[in-house]
């Protein structure tokens, strides 16, 4: 009797077919008398065809309207769920994201979570309906629409998971679990029972676009359950998934990697000749937060007689907004000798929880690129996770032979 | 510096091009200095396609969420006008109904406006702000989203006319006014420039699918000027349209006959036989209406020897229910001999607030379709207009024999 709440990617409701999947699923799990909150995301293809007829119409469109326009998408779903959920028997009612209310700020197009109503969820839940709710949306304090950015229904799931103290949170996507690295790319990535929320964390942030990076965060802070499972098998033949776990919790024995993460559209912009003075830092990173773009990597070294070069990485759709705010503030906020870029880089990355106890990682992750000849332009780590930015033609081939270096087709344990 | 309502319909909005020829007809008004508050239906097909997937998924879909899924139709075009005022330089601002406020009654998919809101839309009008406003919809007090029903936002936009006191409301349509009848019918119809809200209540209910009629009777009751237009002409080049005028108001020599309107999609149900007392009417009516179905024409004769026959018209889609609802009544509600109808009937009528003072109206209707050998099966008349139901094979060549036998495509003061 457990409360579960469920979320469906796009692929999963994509088509009416796929919606009444959806429907006998959490009819399976209702029949075992749990209590269930379902989470949705737009049509597969939904959001991406809104948001062209709004470029049709501006080249930046206006951001509130923007997501006065986004949001139908997810709006759609839960309507069309409710309905095919009554279809079958099942009592279900819809909720908008101001339906509920999930209070935001009105930070548009990539607004936050503040707040989340359970009143009305908790009544109907308490009178056994299946409740349904938009993922990915909001309403600000003044009641405009928000969004929660791309990806953002994982968020929303996890964060309505927290606020009723669900049981469990299942991610519903078109994959069976967390894999060692993209089987796309390495036919014997191999699928994780389980891995912590600080792996999760880095795999998310570094490119396995299982789960949205502030999912994992949110559910890493408020202690949820989270399960990534298949919406593609039968209910009954599901498999376990991969259950993402706490590190405190976690008495088994670890592998010192969990997996290779990897970013595609990364840029990397260096500025060169900078005071190597307290504040030049602040003041490079300042220019472009007020420009609204998010940085990855940050990489600093010492500097000779005074004067050090600064690189970060961006999205590499933000690579001409944060190179041109940078030119025009070079003088003014800060002085650099000069500012440079590429926008044809990728980010590799190893992650593992183990790695904090074990030496030698980087130095196996460095030789096994050295033996292909693949450049490293720049290093970044942290307790659990090492990465690269090198070329990007190199990417496959280096996420090749590192699954092969550190042996992750084999399960844990294995590992020498 | 007038304040102008002004609404567009699904096909004036059916694609970014056709967005974008909104936008500028609304800032060729706001350059006048107009403020303006603009009504918007969901782009032409989206709710069709929309009510399509509803009905894939439940042969009769749960009405709240059937709302909840048509309601995102107007939710993609406000975000879309608004984003297309923005990038030619107006500041525009979008208003779900639950955002407006317009409070509605909790009728799923055929709501009822209580109460609009004004104090928002009144904070952007006074600060330049084009408000646009998605018709169609509202919420009820808890908050559930509804809809007023097919055509539903014409009425939005005469209720928000009303409740804002506008200088007018402007319906902007694919055609250029109102015509005596359907041209595509009679190629001479001719364009009214003015037409008494009392005519365009008979021809909004008879047909002309112009304006939807309970728009007509919010505008008349409220007292507001309504105009309808063409979207599809340039702003500069726009016609007059056609007024619709309060009849008090008008002094000017009025014509006998304004109109030929008609309805195809009508069904006729008989009771033979039902007692003919006190109540037998309300007993008949309030069985089809507790099956929530709308009738149209309801014809009783003086029956003979305490016995009489009832007969009325609805919609045909509902032909089958009501029917079968009358059917599980009888013997119960009330005693019929017989049940019968047919649903291959339709209606024509001539309509004009000239009839009032005028003879041989009838005669002159009854005599024209005579000639044509084209038999009426049931006759119902009202201060201005009368209406026949005949087979339905005959309704082309029914209204083009009225509007040659009324003289319609002379100009009002000709006709003898």
């Amino acid at each position: 009797m457990a409360l579960i709440v469920q979320k469906y990617g796009g692929t999963s409701v994509g088509s009416t077919e796929r919606i009444k999947n959806v429907a006998r699923r959490v009819a399976h799990f209702a029949k075992q008398g749990h209590r269930l909150v379902v989470v949705v995301s737009a049509m597969s293809g939904e959001t991406n065809r809104l948001l062209a007829l709004a470029k049709e119409l501006s080249a930046s469109p206006n951001p509130r309207e923007l997501d006065v326009v986004a949001a139908t998408g997810e709006q759609v779903t839960i309507g069309l769920l409710a309905i095919a959920l009554e279809a079958i028997g099942l009592r279900a009612r819809s909720y908008t994201g101001g339906q509920v209310r999930v209070l935001t700020d009105d930070a548009y197009t990539k607004a936050r979570i503040l707040e989340i109503d359970q009143a009305a969820m908790r009544r109907d839940l308490d009178a056994g309906t299946v409740v349904v709710v938009a993922g990915f949306q909001g309403v600000d304090a003044a009641g405009n629409i928000t969004t929660l950015g791309r990806g953002g229904s994982d968020t929303s799931a996890v964060a309505l998971a927290a606020a009723l103290a669900a049981d469990e949170c299942q991610i519903y996507t078109d994959v069976d679990g967390v894999y060692t690295t993209d089987p796309r790319i390495v036919p014997e990535a191999r699928r994780l029972d389980r891995v912590t929320f600080e792996e999760m964390l880095e795999m998310a942030s570094l490119g396995s676009k299982v789960l949205q990076i502030r999912s994992v965060e949110f559910a890493g802070k408020y202690k949820v359950k989270l399960r990534v499972l298949s919406s593609f098998e039968e209910p009954e033949a599901s498999g376990p998934g991969t259950l993402i776990t706490y590190e405190e919790d976690e008495d088994m024995e670890q592998a010192i990697i969990s997996g290779i993460a990897f970013q595609r559209d990364e840029a990397k912009i260096t500025l060169m000749g900078v005071e190597d003075r307290p504040g030049i830092a602040a003041a490079i990173l300042g220019t472009v937060a007020a420009a609204n773009i998010d940085v990855d990597m940050i990489v600093q070294n010492i500097g000779a007689s005074g004067m050090t070069d600064f690189s970060f990485t961006v999205n590499r759709n933000e690579y001409a907004k944060a190179l041109e705010a940078l030119k025009a503030a070079n003088g003014k906020a800060f002085v650099a000798r000069d500012i440079v870029g590429d926008n044809r880089i990728a980010k590799v990355s190893v992650v593992g929880i183990g790695m904090k106890s074990h030496v030698g990682i980087a130095s196996r992750m460095f030789r096994a690129l050295a033996d292909e000849n693949i450049n490293i332009q720049m290093i970044s780590t942290s307790e659990i996770k090492i990465s690269v930015v090198i070329d990007e033609k190199y990417l496959e081939l280096a996420v090749r032979v590192l699954h092969r270096a550190f042996e992750l087709e084999k399960a844990a344990g294995e590992v020498a």
